[in-house]
């Protein structure tokens, strides 16, 4: 038998491990729709079909012993910042092409495989992950599965890509400053960043120390805290900033109905009615809902923006120096400037990082809600190549203002659930579910709740209606 | 009755919990002792006599209660920098003078407290711990109790001087870069410079968030571990970077013969004869000792100048556009200097650190020792006004040299402690013993077997006579 293209990673897994369905059948099946979809979508960047097709039956193997993992013959991907062995780690730009191959897994793929997923290969992104579009100068732009003519932003944009259009049931992605989030908005599927420090960056290619987190990818809330479970199941990590912090499990994600609490203020006036809409629907899932209006958003995002160019600017700057004109332009213009920042700004920034993660915990604190509720973007999809886009009335720059809504919960490493909310038909937009440091679990229970109101992440209509055709 | 001058802290609290001696009687002598010697070694900056009285009474009643604490009637005073109640915090500066008194006490000064210790005031340092003389250009130089006309070492000049001088058993100061092994090391005292996060810095004015740390200075390692077992009783704090990670007991001190890791290469290279020979002194204590070179430790200086200019320009910079010319000359000149650093350099020292905590990390792992040995400065206290110095034949300016044997392990946030080994007569010089992270106990045990060796805090000789002469 074979599994329906838009399959859970659980029903993935729950096949496999019964031997209804074989990892190997599972793979050759996702591996022959890539061949019909991605064309459209652009999502991967190098797909390792013998390496995965290995997997695949030593998988097979396993569940034959009895041993099948959590994800076993589960599918994924990763974004082509995480190191693959043999695979030369571009991460979304043209200068890296030629650098030596990795000669080991990043930790993450070595954690999920441990799991018995299959890794199918690399995912498209933006240039050294400085971008919320997926544009790409090199690459080209990777394309919204619900309408390839719009972004899917970025900057982990294959992987929101990949995992809309069911050809990557669970990818791994990374977050700086909205870069998991953006993409799980605008392509309507569900991601997590976890706190700054849960998940090893081990074997990842880095953008920014002080902010950047790395997280799956899912088309459900179960499969998204399947994932969550296998990435933290390890017990050491390569990366300095990894926290062996006690793993509060995550599954079943039943439990008491979440508290809510809504934020207003700057962050209603910084989205679009539409994005507001899609929130209010949301807020109909939940009983238990406050307001609150936290002030310091937008100076906790004055200060990513300088830590980011700032760590980013100097991680470039022998590459800069030697070869510039090998950037895709608009990132060498911010790493040319980020170069000539004083270093007492960027003090200052990382003080007001502290105050801005203060006036969020005094807020939990004061209210006791288990999470926050805000749109992911201030709006759907934009069309590939627009330039500018207006909010509340002023016309704004698309491209950083895309992280608008994100960015102020990187900025201070909270945990952060993306859920879709669309129906079938609309583009889609996403809400964040922001809980207090180390409480994943908290927010994916708040996400399962959304999710069991009916927000889910619908297949996009003409790619589902292809794989039909085709099978 | 009444205690000798140089009782130490667990003798003191031994005598006050057992109602031979009032807290009252062991104040009011340490206040007497004050007047006769501080004229000459200048190590306070405010005495709270009557603030000291007034605790001192409270612990007598606890005590006949049957509620003394483990440092029951123990005078102890802080470093200026930290938060006393009512009075202004002026952290070795002049242009701090008229800022509003502190409105609560230092977290540490409340935690040294509540086990029954009692504060007798601020001591002197060097502007803004931004210092490693204990020269200062508003309030004089503190001077050395082995010799007046000698350096006490600096910032933490008067918590080294007034600890040696008999006139605070145990003191509180800061280390940045050496700001408590230095004056320790001149002034022939134990300090203990703790893992970073593990003290709370609340209530204390900030110098470098990113390298600064609190700890106790005390005359026998015993004392040392009291202290630091009183200070990080504490149980939440205002200081961001605190770790509420599992305090290892450090009493009794009694445990296995510590295995010693000499480190030799740069750090030999840059100590001067006199260094090694206490160094080969101190080692003759112990008996499992392995050689060991760790390259990069030049690195890592350099790294925690950088971070410590940007960071403290930062904090200074509204003051420097205002009102440079209140400013220590030499303060001032380093501040406007660390104003123009590029972020990009600063963001590379942040690595550097890492790197330079990787390969000590990794020879403590390769080698399995449990403290590294090395001198705590290059030499012994320099003449006040002395601004060069011959290390190795290469004369090299003073004022930054005396750290350069500490930098290296403040910069990575080790615990240190440091144990004077001098013989009555001589000029002291300290011995580093650096833990690991959180090991406190264990660089605590080792100062202990080197202590029971013969290497202790020997009384300065004139001052143990005049007070001898006054008694």
């Amino acid at each position: 038998m074979t599994l329906p293209p838009f399959a859970t990673a659980a029903e993935i897994a729950a096949a496999v491990k019964a031997g209804t369905v074989t990892a190997r059948a599972v793979v050759e099946d996702v591996l022959d729709r890539i061949e019909t979809v991605d064309r459209a979508v652009n999502a991967y960047s190098e797909v390792t079909a013998e390496r995965a097709l290995v997997q695949a039956d030593a998988v097979d193997a396993a569940c034959a012993a009895g041993r099948g993992g959590p994800l076993a013959g589960v599918p994924f991907a990763v974004k082509n910042l995480c190191d693959l062995t043999g695979l030369t780690t571009i991460a979304g730009a043209a200068i890296t092409r030629d650098d030596p191959p990795a000669a080991a897994d990043a930790d993450l793929v070595t954690a999920l495989e441990a799991a018995g997923a299959v890794c199918l290969g690399a995912l498209h992104m933006g240039e050294f992950a400085y971008d919320f579009t997926g544009e790409n100068a090199h690459y080209g732009a990777c394309r919204n599965p619900h309408d390839p003519n719009r972004m899917t932003g970025g900057s982990s944009s294959g992987s929101g890509a990949a995992t809309a259009a069911g050809i990557a049931p669970i990818s791994v992605g990374s977050d700086t400053n909205g870069s998991l989030r953006v993409p799980a908005s605008l392509c309507g599927v569900f991601s997590l960043k976890p706190t700054y420090g849960r998940l090893s960056r081990g074997g990842t290619y880095p953008f920014v120390d002080s902010l950047d987190h790395l997280g799956p990818l899912a088309r459900t809330s179960e499969d998204l805290a399947l994932a969550y479970e296998a990435l933290a199941a390890t017990a050491s990590s390569r990366d300095h900033a990894w926290a062996h912090h006690a793993v509060e499990p995550a599954l079943p994600l039943a439990g008491p109905p979440a508290r809510v609490g809504v934020l207003r203020g700057w962050f209603e006036d910084n989205a679009s009615s539409e994005a507001l809409d899609r929130r209010d629907r949301a807020l109909a899932a939940f009983e238990d809902t406050t307001d609150m209006t936290i002030e310091g958003a937008a100076e906790g995002r004055a200060a990513a923006y300088l830590v980011t160019n700032a760590e980013s600017s100097e991680f470039h700057l022998p590459r800069l120096r030697s070869d510039a004109a090998a950037f895709d332009p608009d990132t060498r213009d911010r790493f040319l400037a980020g170069a000539l920042l004083p270093a007492a700004w960027v003090a200052r920034a990382q003080r007001v990082r502290r105050w801005w993660l203060d006036k969020v915990m005094e807020a939990f604190a004061a209210t006791n809600v288990d999470v926050l509720l805000v749109p992911a973007t201030p709006f759907t999809a934009p069309a590939i190549g627009q330039k500018t886009l207006t909010i509340a009335g002023r016309e704004v720059p698309l491209r950083p203002n895309l992280g608008l809504l994100a960015q102020p919960f990187s900025c201070i490493g909270l945990p952060v659930v993306t859920v879709p909310v669309f129906e079938p038909g609309e583009l889609p937009l996403g809400m964040q579910l922001v809980a207090r440091p180390w409480r994943e679990a908290t927010a994916l229970r708040a996400a399962g709740q959304l999710e069991a109101a009916g927000f889910t992440a619908h297949a996009p209509v003409a790619i589902a209606e292809a794989l039909r055709r085709v099978a």
